[in-house]
């Protein structure tokens, strides 16, 4: 019996990258074994910012799913659904925003940020101004006590916090007050070096096959100071060192770290072999990977099985809202 | 069959008085047997405003519902059910609140009225500023051409109009653009001339019995410049001669009007002959009215069939919605 419970959302953003993977993913295939998971593909959030572009949105929750089982989240341990599959969310959501104060929403400081980084007035919508009542709801519907976020969502979380509070207050305690679980995970720099992110095109693909994974690799950025082999090197400021320590569990980084200072390897051959490694520790995850898109089927099963059982535990929550609301 | 399509709705608030009866409810009846009409509780609105007070809400559906029966709305001619019970409704709410700009909601002219006279800011919430898209989405998700409405209420259908085209030109053609419905019907004064409202206490109920009736026939304010039996009287102003009109199908109306104009008929005789008139016209309504005080069920199976035939035409159109969406 698990006695946490741990709510965690992404937007359905297509193939992921291994970004993604070192960072909230492994995260998640930790934190299954250890909590009552629910881990929500947030199609509805998606529109709070993109409802103009929703060509791709089914292909895109496939293709996360896919990434999401192949690098170990287990249907068996943790609850994968899609938000809008489970229409509880509608209406709690609806139900929370008549307690809402309107001021909670406008002062959201990443509500404010942006904004100010909107391309067009278009994006400004009563929907994009509700994002952390539906964040709120989707945290408080399975009554998640542990959510594990970033320190820039501190924010929110925060928010849903207040809102189960003043559920709480005005009606009867229902909710329990959501606390942030900040964990260690590892950041994986994009080959140019900058945050990996699909926005720079300095990504790896999970879904990335061997030929990408070498080409890539050879576009990474090294020490700048290296020009000849045996120039000492400096790992610490070159990219694929960071791949090293993120995709090397053997620990085999103290000997490469020293042979770089020492000037006694070169990066084309440093490079060759992370090219390597990572290709044999995708190996798994693509083969996984082959599986689920020979089977459609199967990921259709796990999103309809994901979505009964996180309807039952909507439901019973709701129950209790209606009852405490006397609606 | 019917070609048109009719939505609307009215808050629970439990009890309805005669000024509501000649209002809009004998509209109602008259427009179930020409229109497809779906006449709704909208106990969700309930909570824009008043979220903090639902201790009786469903006993007020539950009055508020009889009285729509008892005065002649048919279940077997419309759709009779409770918002909350449909919650397609929260689903299309949500979806429209992504295309919706901020800036019709913020510039909507109700809200700007109703905002100045909140007597605490508790009551400005995100629903509260959503409500004309939870009302855009109770005429659009059954696809509804025709809106009864009052002057004062253009606004909110013109806003739905806007959702609907916005939404037909991003996406595809799923719903027409509604239009105000304007009807002829008789307004019944309050007992002491002004509108007849609950907040007056001018008002009489449709459930109030004979006594009562006669009570308050007793205290209407009539022509104060009548004091003495054969004084001439001016029956335009005499709220006693506003109910004949109203409840006085027979036309006996002229020879009633001449006599207080000559100061043959005294004020206390002439009430005595308005309570009788009402009571008698009110005694097939309270005949109905106990029967289905009587029998709790039948409230409960109208309500549940109703919700069942809605959800059907809800659900299509959401269908049609997740489409053009390809959500
Ligand atoms: S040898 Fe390897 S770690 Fe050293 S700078 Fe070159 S690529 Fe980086
Ligand atoms: S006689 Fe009747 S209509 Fe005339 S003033 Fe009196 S109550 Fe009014």
């Amino acid at each position: 019996m698990k006695n946490d419970v741990v709510m965690s959302g992404m937007r359905p953003t297509g193939r992921l990258h291994m970004g993604n993977m070192m960072g909230a993913l492994t995260n998640w295939v930790k934190l299954q074994d250890d909590y009552d998971c629910f881990f929500v593909v947030v199609d509805w959030h998606a529109l709070t910012t993109g409802y103009q572009n929703t060509e791709d949105l089914k292909e895109n929750i496939r293709q996360m799913v896919i990434d999401w089982i192949s690098v170990g989240l287990d249907p068996k341990k943790c609850n994968i659904f899609v938000q809008s599959h489970v229409k509880q969310h509608a209406e709690l959501h609806l139900l929370l925003s008549m307690i809402t104060p309107l001021s909670w929403l406008e002062r959201c400081p990443t509500y404010k940020e942006q904004l100010k980084q909107l391309e067009s007035r278009e994006i400004n919508t009563y929907g994009f101004l509700g994002y952390p009542v539906l964040m709120a709801t989707d945290i408080l519907i399975y009554k998640a006590n542990k959510v594990p976020v970033g320190k820039d969502q501190e924010a929110h979380i925060e928010l849903s916090r207040e809102i189960s509070r003043r559920f709480n207050y005005i009606y009867k305690p229902v909710f329990p007050e959501p606390e942030a679980l900040y964990t260690e995970f590892k950041v994986l720099p994009g080959i140019d070096g900058r945050k990996m992110s699909k926005s720079y095109d300095n990504y790896i693909e999970i879904s990335a096959g061997p030929e990408v994974i070498k080409q890539k690799v050879k576009m990474m950025i090294t020490d700048p100071a290296r020009i000849r082999k045996n120039d000492p090197g400096h790992p610490d400021i070159c990219n694929v060192y960071a791949f090293y320590t993120a995709f090397d569990e053997q620990n085999n980084i103290q000997e490469l770290k020293e042979a770089c200072e020492k000037g006694q390897i070169g990066c084309v051959e440093c490079k060759k072999k992370l090219a390597n490694l990572i290709i044999n520790k995708m190996q798994p995850i693509h083969q996984k990977r082959k599986e689920l898109e020979q089977n459609p089927k199967t990921i259709d099963d796990i999103l309809d099985n994901g979505a009964k059982r996180a309807r039952l535990v909507a439901e019973k929550t709701l129950e209790e809202v209606r009852n405490a609301m006397k609606i």
